[in-house]
């Protein structure tokens, strides 16, 4: 259930450092290394599932309550006054990193941020 | 639970007519009326949640059973090469509609979409 080569299981097993925001038994959430806004955050679970179609429905109870919390913390810590939750499957789709994540992006009025956007 | 003017929840209920793609105990999938692409979906809890933060943990279960079976269905159709789930919180984060939706968004090479973009 771990890709040896693979960025995200090596940040889930401790094995490269990041800026731990919070961890649970099955999930790890940490800074994006290149945030849209100040408190980007991505919740990665960690085992290896390379999309969203391969994680167990169980862990959506988990999973909420990750996204819960750090949004939380994030409108708590005044880095957000609202927040996206995206999350990319297959390359196609903007997924940069083969080993499914979620993004939270924090939002506040006047930022230059645009989602579901036509180029 | 239900809010009286609440176009989801008039939807949820079936008091307004529109194109239903899924339906489990909690939650309603139609396809949204400015779609992105074509099979764009909006998955909508029926009891009337403003946002994320509101929906109780529990429910992830079915939301991850949901998300699962509609993005494996645009695959199988041939609407979708890849797709993102996107989800908006508060009016700064351009959620349109106070009553919490997850989009499903179907991805093909060459299309014009763009997701986490800056302006």
């Amino acid at each position: 259930m771990i890709e040896e080569n693979c960025i995200f299981c090596k940040i889930g097993k401790g094995e490269i450092i990041s800026e731990k925001i919070y961890e649970s038994d099955n999930f790890i959430a940490i800074l994006d290394k290149f945030p849209l806004a100040e408190g980007h955050t991505l919740i990665i679970p960690k085992k290896h599932f390379e999309t969203i179609l391969d994680m167990p429905n169980s862990l959506g109870i988990e999973l909420l309550d990750n996204i819960k919390r750090i949004s939380l913390k994030l409108i708590e810590e005044e880095k957000a006054e609202g927040f996206n939750v995206i999350q990319s499957n297959y390359e196609v789709a903007q997924q940069e990193i083969p080993h499914l994540h979620f993004h939270i992006i924090p939002r506040k009025k006047g930022d230059n941020l645009n989602i579901l956007k036509k180029d």
